[in-house]
C-alpha cells in the first residue's frame, strides 16, 4: 500500500526525518511518501500558524488522490486539517497526536504529553478532549523548545526532552510519555531507554494505525459530517480549491 | 468605536444583508465594518470549506489592525478562525455561535439550535462543547436548506426555517432558539413573532458582545495561547501571511 | 433603559460603590438604580446568609417590576436567587458570576477566580459548572478576607486582593482573573494595571451584558422553568410574597 | 434518636402523611417529629416557591437545636435549603431526592423520576447533576399534577402518577422509579405492585440514611463549607436570623 | 433480618476484625454473618487478585441464597464482583467503597481516600466514576502499606494511616476522609478523633446501609443488567458455577 | 510474532471461526493461536458469566507467557479480564470492544454498537466511558440473539443482525456500526455490502492493533497499576493461581 506523510511546515530536514522514522516501521510492502506543502509556514507554533499550514496539507491530499495513494497521515502534534483531509480523502487520514494517544490509552492507565512551546499546550489538551484521551491525559508539559530547535545541529534540545519527560514521569505519576511533536519522532527509543518508561511517538503510531485501517478495508465514513464536500465557487488566491 | 464584521464567505448579498443586522443593534456611536474577504468558499458547508476561509478571514483581521478596528466579529455559525484570529488582533474578536450560545444560556435553561445542511450539525456541536455550552443545547437541528438558498431570491427558505423552529420548540421542549447561519440574521424578529419564543441571532448577539467587551476595555489575553504568534517564514501561496 | 443593581446584602457603602462602578460603564441613556435590599444579611459569607438574602432580593424585583425597570442585575458572587428573580421580573436578569465568568471565557482560554473566605469558594466552582464555565476556571482562591473588611477604611484589603491575583496568574497559569466580590468592583482596573493581565469585575461585565440583552429585546423565555410562578397562598412572615 | 422531618410547604395534610410514612419505617427507638414550618408557600412548584420555603426551613433547624434533634429530613422533592441547613445544624441533614437517588443507584443501573409539574423537572436534573446521580437518571418526567392536587380527597392523582411510571419503566427502559414529590410517598408500595418494579420514596429512604448516619456517629464536616455561619447583623423582617 | 458480610479474601484475622466492627453498629435484631471465601488470594492488591477473588465472593452469594440471607456486604475497597453478586442474589448487595463514597457525599463537600499501595489507587477512582462520585473525591491517596501489614501484630500501620489522613485533609483541603480498605475499619473513630475530622469506615457504612435497603424492601432491580443469569453450561474446575 | 486470541467462552465453533477471522487479517508473518479456556461458561451474557470467564483467561495469559506470545487478544465485546491480563503478560492485550471502538473513532463522528442480548448493553456502554469513546457512541443496540444462536446453523441470526444495523443507521444517524460480539466477526463485510456504511469487528481490528504495537515494541507500562502483581498465597481451587 501507498501512505503519503504530510509534515504540515515547509522544513525539509524535519520531513526527511519523519520520512526515515515512518519507513522504520512499515510494513515491508508499504510505500512510504513523505512530503512538506507547498506553501504555508516553516512551523507551527500559534493558532495562526496552524490555521494557515491547512490549505498546503489540503493541497497535498487532492494531488495524493491522484497518485493513488492509500491513506495519510498528518504529521504534526496538532493534527490540522484532519477533518477537512478526511472529507477529500477516499482512504482513511491519521493525525499523529491522535494515534499516539490512543496507542498510550492501550499500554497505560495515564500518560503525559511533552511538546515544545507552552502556548500549544492548550492545543494538545483540546485534541485529548476532542478523541475522548482525556481521562488519560495526566498532563501537558512544555519543554520550552521552539521547534525548529529540534532540527538545529549542536542543540540541546535531545537532552532537554529527555530531562522533560523524566519529570513528567515523576510528578505526573503517569505510565508512559507521549511525544507532543513530529520533530521528536527519532528520540522515542532513546528516551524510552533513558526513562524505563515506554515512549510513543505519534509518527510511528499514525503509520501503523493507517496501514491497519487499509488493511481492514475501512475508510472514513462517507455517510455524515465527512462526506465529500459539495461543489461551489473558491475565488481569489484559493480559487484552485474549488471541487468538481 | 469601530467593529468589523467579516462574513467568512464570498456572497456579497450575505455581507450586506449582515451589515444591515448588525448596523441595526448597534451603539449610535458605533462604527459598522462588513466584509466580506478576498478570497475563499461562496458558502460554508463542510471542514473543507472552513479551513479554507481562514486565511481570507485573517486576511482581514491583519488589514483590521491597520484600519484602527477595535473589534471584530466573524460572521460565520461555525466561528472558522476565532482563535487564530484572536492571536493577531489588538480588540476582541466574537464569533456569533458563540455569542448567540452564550445569549441563549442567560435567557433559557436550553436552547435548540436550527441550521442548514446537516452535515454541519456536529461542528455546531463542537463548539457548543468548546464554549462550556453542550448544558444547555438540546439539540442541533438541520433545515436541510443549502447557505445560498437563504439568499435566493423567491426561495422558501423562510417558511421552512420558521417550521423548524416550531418543531425544535415542541419536540426538544427547548426555551429558546438559537439561528444557526449568519444568513438567517434578518428572520430573527420574524421568527419570533411566530413561534412566541426567544430567537437569538448570533450576529447582533456578536455585536452587542463586542461593543460590550471594547466598553470594558476587555480584550484577548496575550498571557497564554493566544499571545501573537512568532515571526518565522511562510512560503509559496501564503507567503504575504509570514508576521514581523 | 432603566437597570437596577440589587446588592443582596444590607450594607449601603457597598451599594453605593456599586453603583458608581455600574454608572462609570453603563451607556449615557442608560439609567442605574442600585439597591440593599429592605431585609437580610449585612454580608453573603456561608449558604445560610445567602439562602436569607434571597427574600429581599425578591422583595426588590417585585418592586422593580412596578418602578418599569428593564433589566436586573444581582451584585453578589454567588448570584443568589438568580433562577426566582428570572422567574417574577420581565425583563432580563443578570448575576456578576454569570457575567464576568462569560466575558472571561471569550477573552481567555482559562481564568482564575480570586475571591474573599475559603468558605464560598464551592459556590463559586458550583455556579461556574452550572453555566458551563468549568472548563474554563483552572482555580478559585480565597483571599481569607472577609466581604466587609472590603469596605473598612484603612484596610489592607486591596494589597491583599493585588497579591492574590498575582499568585494566581502565577501558580494556576491562567490567561485573566475574575473578581469573586462584587465589593472588589472599584479594585479592577488598578489590579488590571498591576498585574498586566485581563481583570474582570462582575458587575461592570453584567451591566453591559444585561443592556445587550434588552437592546436585542432579549429576555427570558416564559416557555419553561422559568415561567410566572402560579398563584398560591403564602403564610406567616412571608405572606405578602403571595402572587396575584 | 429524634429525627425532624420538615415538610417545607405548609399544607398540614400533606405534612402528617409524611410523618407517617416516616413512622412506618423508622426503628423502634426513633422519634419521628415532622413539621411544616411557620411562614412559606402552601407548595413548592417554582424556582420562586422554592426559594421562599427556604427562611420557614431553617427556622425549623434552629428550633430543633435547641429540642435536641439528632437529624434532619427535608421533605421536599427540591431538597430546598439544604446547605443551608446543614451549616446550622449539628446532626446530620438529608434531603429527599438525594437519599432516593443515593438509593435507587445501589439497587438498579438507571432510574426515571416521576414528578408534578413540567417546570420543576429541571430543578431535578440539577439535583441529579449535584449529588453526582445524574449517570443514572435516565429521565425526569412530569406528571402534570400540581402538588395539591396529591392532597386532594377523590382526586385522579393515583391512577395518573401510576400510569406515569408504567410509561417511564417501558419508555426509559429504567430499573426503577424515583418518585419526585414528597406527596407521593403513601403511593410508594401500590405503584411497586402495580409495575413490578422497586419504586423509590424519598421520605422513607431519607429516614433510613438520617437513622444509618446518627447511628454511625457521622455529621457534616465542619472543616470547609458547611462550617457554622459566621455571627453578623441581620435586619428588617429576617432580623431574627441572626446567629449569636 | 440476616446480614452476610462477605471479606473477598482468605485472611481470617481480617475476616474476625470486620464482622465484630459490623457487628458493633448493626441494629439489635440484624443477624451479622461474617466469611471468608473458600477460595483465592490472602489478599488484594491488583487487578489479578480482584479478579480471582470473584468465585469464591459468588460462591459466598450463592451459600448464602441457601442460608436465607436478606443482604450482602462486599467488605473490599474494591468491590469486587458485586454486580455479578447482585444478579444472583435476591436481596441487595453492598460494597463497601460505594456506602463509604455515598456517605461521605452525604456530610461534606468532598472526601480524600486514604487507601493501602498506590497501585490500588486508580481502582478506587474507577468505582467514584463509576458511582457518581468522583465529583466529591479530591484526592486517592496510598499509604504504601500492604494489606496484610493491618494484620500483623506490633505492626506501624495505624500511626502511619493516621499521619496519611492528616496530610490528606490540611493539602487536598476535603472534609472528611474514607478509609479506603476493610482492614482500616477498626481504625476508624480513633483517626477521627485523631484529627478532628469526619473519618468514614465503608464496613460499618455499609452494614447501615444494607439494612436501610432490606427493611425499605428494596432489592436489586431484575428488570435489566441485574437479572438472573441464563442457565448454561459451566465446564472445567468451574463447573460447580452453572446455574439451574 | 505469534499472537494469542482468547475466546473468553468455551464454545469451540466460535473460537474456530474467531481464529479464521484473525488469521484472515494477520500479516503473513505473524502466527495466530485461537483458544478456548480450560474452564468456564458456553457463553458470556451477564456480570456472573463474565466475571467467571476471567480465570479461564488467565489461564490461558499465564500460559501463553509459557509459549512465548509477543500479544494477546481478548475476543469477547465485554473485553473480561483485560486489566488482570495486562499485569501478567509481558506483551500487548488488547479487548475487541477497546480495538473496534478506538477504529471507529478515526473513521467516523459516531458509531452504534449492534449487540446480543439486552441485558449486556450497559457493559458496552461501562467500557465505551472507561475508553473515552461514549462521546463518539450514539448508541448500544440489543438484536435479542443470544450469543451461542449466531453458532446454530440455519439460525437466522444473520438476517436479524443486518436488520439491526439497518435500523441503527437510520435512527441514531452513526457514521459507522460496531459489531457487539466476537461471535459476528464473520458477518463484518456482509453487513457492510448490505448497508453501505463501515462495520467494524474488534476481532480483526485488535488484531491488527495488537500487530501494531508489537512491530513499535510498545507493550503494557508496568510503572503504575499494570505492574506485575506481588507474589502471595491462594487456596482452594483457585490455589494455582498463586504467582511466583
Amino acid at each position: 500500500m501507498k501512505l503519503k506523510i504530510i509534515n504540515p511546515n515547509t522544513t525539509q530536514s524535519m520531513t526527511d526525518k519523519i520520512g526515515q522514522c515512518a519507513r522504520a516501521v512499515a510494513m515491508p510492502d508499504t510505500q512510504i511518501v513523505a512530503v512538506s506543502p507547498r506553501m504555508g509556514p516553516a512551523s507551527i507554533e500559534s493558532h495562526y500558524d496552524e490555521a494557515l499550514s491547512v490549505p498546503g496539507i489540503l493541497d497535498e491530499v487532492l494531488l495524493g488522490e491522484q497518485e493513488h495513494v492509500d491513506g495519510y497521515v498528518i504529521a504534526c502534534f496538532g493534527d490540522p486539517g484532519l477533518y477537512a483531509a478526511r472529507e477529500v480523502a477516499r482512504g482513511p487520514v491519521i493525525g499523529i497526536a491522535e494515534a499516539a494517544m490512543h496507542a498510550a490509552s492501550m499500554i497505560g492507565t495515564s500518560f503525559s504529553v511533552v511538546t515544545t512551546l507552552a502556548r500549544t499546550c492548550n492545543i494538545a489538551w483540546h485534541l485529548a478532549e476532542r478523541y475522548g484521551m482525556k481521562r488519560f491525559c495526566r498532563n501537558v508539559r512544555a519543554s520550552d523548545l521552539p521547534v525548529l530547535e529540534l532540527e538545529r545541529p549542536g542543540s540541546d534540545a535531545r537532552r532537554i526532552i529527555t530531562e522533560a519527560c523524566r519529570v513528567a514521569l515523576a510528578e505526573d505519576q503517569s505510565d508512559c510519555i507521549v511525544l507532543g511533536c513530529a520533530g521528536m519522532t527519532d528520540l522515542c527509543a532513546e528516551i524510552s531507554d533513558a526513562t524505563g518508561a515506554p515512549v510513543i511517538d505519534g509518527v510511528s503510531c499514525a503509520v501503523k494505525m493507517a496501514e491497519a485501517l487499509v488493511s481492514l478495508r475501512l475508510s472514513t465514513s462517507k455517510r455524515g459530517d465527512w462526506a465529500r464536500p459539495l461543489p461551489k465557487a473558491y475565488t481569489g488566491l484559493l480559487a484552485q480549491y474549488a471541487l468538481g
